[in-house]
């Protein structure tokens, strides 16, 4: 019943995760209001990614805009330890903390039985591949959910027949919950009280 | 700390109502996930609003893909008797009741003291315009709150100099409440309970 640009548009809003009709039309009806240039900035973006100007770093897996990102262009890492995690918010999350000055592994994902997520879905292979005589430690900072506990354990069980140490982060945070909402203080926490797995 | 492109693309997306940083990252994690098709359809449609294939109907204000909206093109509906509502999804929920066969005015927006919206930011002087010798009836269908309810006793107050009658939908609808959000024996019985104001 409403014209068909603004039905089309409404479907297309729909796509986004979590948001219904009633979120799409709220959402629609405000892109109506915006002016030329907001449209014009969004239209970018979605054509810059389009594009491919955002690619996930062939070392890392994180979010780049070249082949590496900008935590692997940095010589002044400490490359012998690689903190593993779920996604690119997880890096963002960790690197708030100021603390931590080794480099990334970006799974992007976890091993989810109930979604038919497998190993070879997520980006291990290229963890495994990475390693090599200079990487003393990998830190498994997967969430503390079932799925992402599952994940570390087994990477650590790959891992077993490397020469690495391998950690997981302490339980600080609150199980069940997620490593971007976490605070400052609850990440230090974590990284300092890390055990031998 | 992100990439700026994807940074961009998340400034974009808090412009929508509601949607603070969390959302729009997550927003934008889905985007990143999108097919080509996906985000050209996205595109298309941003383009055609931003050329302004969307307008608003210049007799009613209801959306639009003409000059006039498919309501008011529409001969087979009785336009002696004009129903005004706050916005286009009003108009949605009101024609899912199969019930109505007049015509509708759209104010796009209510009075706000609060917010400083006056009567001449809504669509009013456009109302008073249209009434001629066969309009008999002006239904006002504003949300039964306290913006909707002043807006409502302006306009009647207004409309006391033109010989038609106006009445107000009852209020079958449970106060603080909005009309697009009702189910359709609600907004059938508020029809029909409709007072002489």
């Amino acid at each position: 019943m409403y014209p068909k640009q603004f039905e089309k548009l409404v479907e297309c809003l729909r796509n986004l995760p979590g948001v219904g009709l009633k979120t799409a039309e709220r959402y629609a009806f405000q892109i109506l209001e915006w002016d030329e240039d907001k449209i014009n900035e969004f239209i970018d973006c979605l054509t810059h990614i389009k594009e491919g100007s955002l690619k996930h770093c062939q070392i890392c897996g994180n979010l780049a805009e070249d082949e590496k990102c900008e935590i692997c262009k940095d010589h002044t890492r400490d490359d012998s330890i690689i903190c593993v995690v779920q996604s690119p918010k997880d890096v963002i999350a960790m690197e708030k903390t100021r603390e931590y000055t080794g480099v990334y592994h970006v799974l992007n994902g976890v091993i989810s039985t109930s979604k038919g997520i497998l190993p070879d879905d997520i980006n291990i292979a290229s963890l495994l591949d990475r390693i090599n005589e200079d990487t003393k430690e990998i830190i498994l900072a997967t969430n503390p959910t079932v799925e992402g506990e599952t994940t570390a354990l087994y990477i650590s069980k790959l891992l077993e027949k490397y020469p690495v140490t391998v950690t997981r982060i302490a339980h600080g945070l609150p199980m069940g919950g997620h490593l971007d909402y976490a605070d400052e203080l609850t990440l230090i926490k974590a990284i300092e009280g890390r055990k031998k797995m």
